[in-house]
């Protein structure tokens, strides 16, 4: 390994853009139970956002190394490490510091990955699959049939739930924002798509032909959140997973009183900070045979380099992106 | 007992007092099961208000008797009927059909209570304190010294709220709108008890000084809910059962997604349905002894003949009283 590394970091919060700086650190040194990880790929998420921002409620010591998730290549293994191999391919459980050509981590904090797994879509692996996988677990006991509506469904996460949900024999109702995206989540398996348009849960409830409803999900707030409540069925769940449409959850009261439903929220770094390492393992051994075989897809609209650092968070923020915007180092 | 009974019915939904006819049906005949009830007392609630609007989300075939709970006693029983004596006070598991001088029950749809037992008390005893009984012990695990919050604290079931919680350890904070409330509520209970006022959550966490805050009850919705929402420890339930505010509920996404809160509703109807009659039996069992001793009492502010029902119902509907209307009967 060079001596220096390339990493995106920010001495400040502000202007994801203005704050995030170019710079040339030390490569790391590993101490006998850590490992040396050769970055390969790694994404901008909205999470990605937020930190820069300092609208996370996690902040992080400054400076610090951007990017929320990623994926290498075992470069050097410390003394103590046995379960890992130098090129091997890996993903880590830590939630900060990937936007860099090499990081040190705990060996303990890594997850190997088979050496044919595509790298651009397994640098996405550890925060929007199991978004998905533990949304789809955690809240409702659902039956085969039963209906998951969501909105955002092109999102990471939605092309994960309607991947996922087809795999276990649910029925997905997807909403998007665009007529342009139904022909492409219905050929990742999506059973409805419909767009955001007025009297939006009557639509629904005539498209859900038979069985219930008892999950929603929700990544944008405001009118599309209390659209997908109205057509969900009596005592169902709506989980709020993220807050795209910057709206704030409005309900009337009488879905809580009268219909019995229930809202609850997910976030997957209190997941993974609650769940023990066997749990973690078991939803990874499900997940990474699904994303080498191709059936956890996410489009991806371009790739940069880390030095291009400033091009590629402009990008990312466009609201007009059919797909992910990369990093790709080494 | 005469051939008539005094009811007040409706035949149509709209304005309270305007379609609430006072009328003279005929007694009604009891079968071997059932028994003859000679009514006491039965209050006005909101719920009776919305019935009569035609805005609950049950409707009576109509013409209706209405009114939802109340007390009488036994004035006859069918041949089948062991467990009953004439003269007997009773309360009755039916939501429906008490504003009048009479009526006709199932046996087993009857609780029956002690001689001494306190009448115009007891008229509200099925309604309101198993609503507050319940929500203290359905969603929440509470351990003495835990707080719960909530709105709407002078009303029925926020006062039954302050008095079980108090017997069980608990303590409470307790929003009103009318500061003359404070020491009346203090009186029967309330640790702490708070005017609806700007920087509410703030003032709430400051006079919490210990302490966990797992549970709280919302009976107006709006920005009183969500002041209540932002006063919970993390993972913390909030329960809608009314909306005398009548504004929707509005939460911002991150009190779900990272303060991982939990919103419920309950209906002290539904539970009626869904519980077991040894469940049942079990509740008043606790509450009876309760009322008796005086420990669940609500404010009478004045009682009114059937025969006097629209200037009862407009009474009712004002929104500064400080205490609950009944009709008186017999």
């Amino acid at each position: 390994m060079k001596k220096t590394s390339t990493v995106i970091c920010h001495h400040e919060y502000g202007v994801p853009e203005e704050v995030a700086q170019v710079e040339a650190w030390d490569t790391p040194t590993i101490g006998p139970n850590q490992v040396l990880v050769e970055m390969k790929a790694s994404p901008i998420n909205p999470a990605d956002i937020n930190r820069l921002e300092g609208k996370y409620p996690i902040r992080s010591p400054l400076p610090a190394i951007a990017g929320n998730e990623g994926v290498g290549v075992i470069a050097q293994a410390g003394s103590e490490v046995s379960n890992l191999r130098v090129g091997q391919p890996v993903i880590s459980l830590d939630r900060v510091g990937h936007w860099c050509d090499a990081y040190a981590a705990d060996a303990k904090n890594l997850i190997p990955l088979p050496d044919d797994v595509p790298l651009e879509q397994a640098a996405m692996l550890s925060v929007n699959p199991p978004t998905a996988w533990r949304m789809l677990e955690e809240f409702v006991d659902l039956k085969p049939g039963d209906w998951v509506i969501q909105n955002a469904a092109n999102s990471g996460v939605g092309r994960a739930v309607i991947q996922i949900a087809r795999l276990r024999g649910l029925r997905t109702v997807n909403i998007v924002r665009r007529k342009e995206l139904i022909p492409e989540l219905e050929a990742e398996g999506a059973d409805v798509v419909v767009t955001d348009e007025i009297s939006l849960s009557k639509q629904i409830r005539d498209l859900m032909d038979s069985g219930d409803a008892p999950l929603g999900l929700n990544a944008v707030g405001g009118e599309s959140a209390r659209e997908i409540a109205k057509s969900l069925s009596d005592h169902g769940t709506l989980v709020t997973y993220g807050a795209m449409g910057l709206q704030p959850l409005q309900m009337s009261n009488s879905l809580l009183i009268f219909k019995d439903l229930c809202f609850r929220g997910f976030w997957i770094n209190a997941w993974y900070k609650r769940a023990n390492v066997t749990e973690i393992h078991e939803m990874f051994d499900q997940l990474i045979p699904l994303m080498t075989s191709g059936k956890l897809a996410v489009p991806i609209e371009k790739t940069y380099p880390l030095t291009d650092a400033k091009n590629a968070l402009v990008h990312a923020c466009q609201s007009s992106r059919t797909g992910k915007v990369l990093f790709v180092m080494n």
